[in-house]
């Protein structure tokens, strides 16, 4: 029996009772979960991703967990039930079953800034590790030696990807055993946090790179409070070049990860999901490139001096 | 017959066959509509919506128009179809049919920062025209005389409002005919362009009252490239005092909306349509308070001189 429908085949439906059955099942929505909805580094994702959808006849519906493993669960389910057709979930928990979840509910699903580990779903990710050594690289290059981290949270993806490349790096420089300390959530307060314990410990740092840019604006705030100026005597880097870097005091020397491009990339993964369900996930991995602006300088000089 | 379920009543169910339906017909899904997820000015106000929706068991969905009606439209239309309980409609167009639509889509509905010229929609509302009016108050108190508005879109119901709050403002300090030129949408670039025209055309102008944060970041850019300096040559003022607006260079005086709590109100605004349908609309408005920061001081010296 031939097809009566040309081109359906191509799209991946079978003409079947059981396909045309998942056809008429399709609402085309597509469920975005966010962890924060406040982080500015989401709205650019979320206008890549519509690129795709809109033109393609799909809305996006966005969901906020506010970084909480039983929000996501339950927002996952609240979308399964509204019937999406499949989900972008960049709510970046390192351990999670959101993967398993998202099987048994018979959800297409992608993940952003995470890679999942079991290899199944599809996930785009910046290249975080290559990302965090610019920065070191960027650093060293001015002169810096005593350069702190202050990291993402140890439950994320990102925290753990970008904390890793920045040790790695300091170490490929010859500057093993640089300090870390790992922000309690990606915001403003728990950066200035993490920023205290890092030079309460290390107080004769000259650079800190931060794990993104909400926690570079906390290392601002707890330079400002121990009147010490950035850049002149420690240089902040930060991490997303999320909106407004370029408009803060100092402007703030990033790493720009390429949202509009995962946003696009994620969506385009979710709509082949859907068409042609996978066993194998596909990663797709984009370039991060640091963007230099006036949170950084070379140390003070007495810092250059050796001992 | 007695109702077997205690405290059913009282939520507003009839114990009947067509309540029975409706109930069923719950979701405990919230759509909130925005124009434009890029802008700063949404998050706390989303944040705001759900700490009231969350412990009431209902999950809020976002959806983006990108201040286009056709996609109001079409975003409105989806989400009744994902049975939606309820919306909140944040897309501030002046002129549309959205009232009219949730009627007929059956869908209780509550504006944010829109006024619905019907009456039966219920509505959360800044005190705009107060809000501009303080702004205005300020600047003259400073020693200005020459001010310019750089007003939101007029299709906006915020933009209309805050225009009217400035030219009220200053015909009250008898400083009739100020000039003021309309931004073609509530972004940095449309901000940018409104001041050119509006420096072209007036060039003596020592402040300007911008009718977002966004435009008033735009004004900045024309000041910059004029080489004139703000606030020694020109003081700026904005509106809504969104996330970073202290963290800008300088640090931007602007009108604080009440965020956070626009999003409970209009939270509780849209369950309250849920359990109880009403035919008319409630208005809450909430005030507008100005928050002085650097972008604000005297005028120069010469501008001070009469003539």
């Amino acid at each position: 029996m031939t097809d009566p429908r040309p081109g359906m085949q191509r799209l991946g439906y079978a003409p079947d009772a059981v396909a045309a059955g998942l056809r008429t099942r399709r609402t085309a929505t597509i469920g975005v979960i966010v962890p924060d909805i406040a982080n500015p580094v989401f709205p650019p994702i979320l206008r890549g991703i519509e690129r795709v959808l809109v033109p393609n006849g799909y809305t996006a519906i966005v969901a906020n967990t506010d970084n909480l493993q039983e929000r996501e669960r339950a927002v996952l389910a609240e979308l399964a039930a509204r019937r999406v057709d499949g989900v972008v979930i960049a709510s970046a928990r390192w351990v999670d079953d959101v993967a398993e979840r998202c099987r048994r509910l018979g959800l297409p699903a992608v993940m952003i800034n995470r890679r999942p580990r079991d290899g199944r779903l599809s996930a785009v990710v910046s290249d975080d590790a290559a990302g965090a050594a610019q920065a070191v690289a960027h650093l060293t290059g001015l002169g810096h030696r005593r350069i702190g981290h202050v990291g993402g949270p140890t439950s994320t993806s990102t925290g753990r990807t970008r904390r890793a490349g920045f040790v790695a790096a300091m170490r490929g420089a010859g500057l093993s055993g640089a300090p870390v300390v790992a922000a309690a959530r990606y915001d403003i307060v728990s950066g200035e946090q993490a920023a205290r314990r890092l030079l309460d410990r290390h107080p004769a740092l000259t650079a800190i790179v931060a794990a993104n840019d909400l926690l570079a604006l906390g290392v601002y705030d707890e330079l400002a409070r121990r009147g010490r100026a950035c850049p002149r005597d420690v240089s902040v880097t930060g991490f997303n070049d999320m909106a407004f870097c370029d408009r803060f005091d100092p402007p703030l020397t990033t790493v720009a990860i390429a949202h509009g491009r995962i946003g696009e990339e994620a969506a385009r993964l979710v709509l082949a999901a859907i068409d042609e369900p996978s066993p194998v996930g596909e990663l797709i991995r984009l370039d991060a490139r640091l963007v230099v602006r006036a949170s950084t300088a070379p140390p003070p000089p007495r810092a250059r001096t050796p001992g």
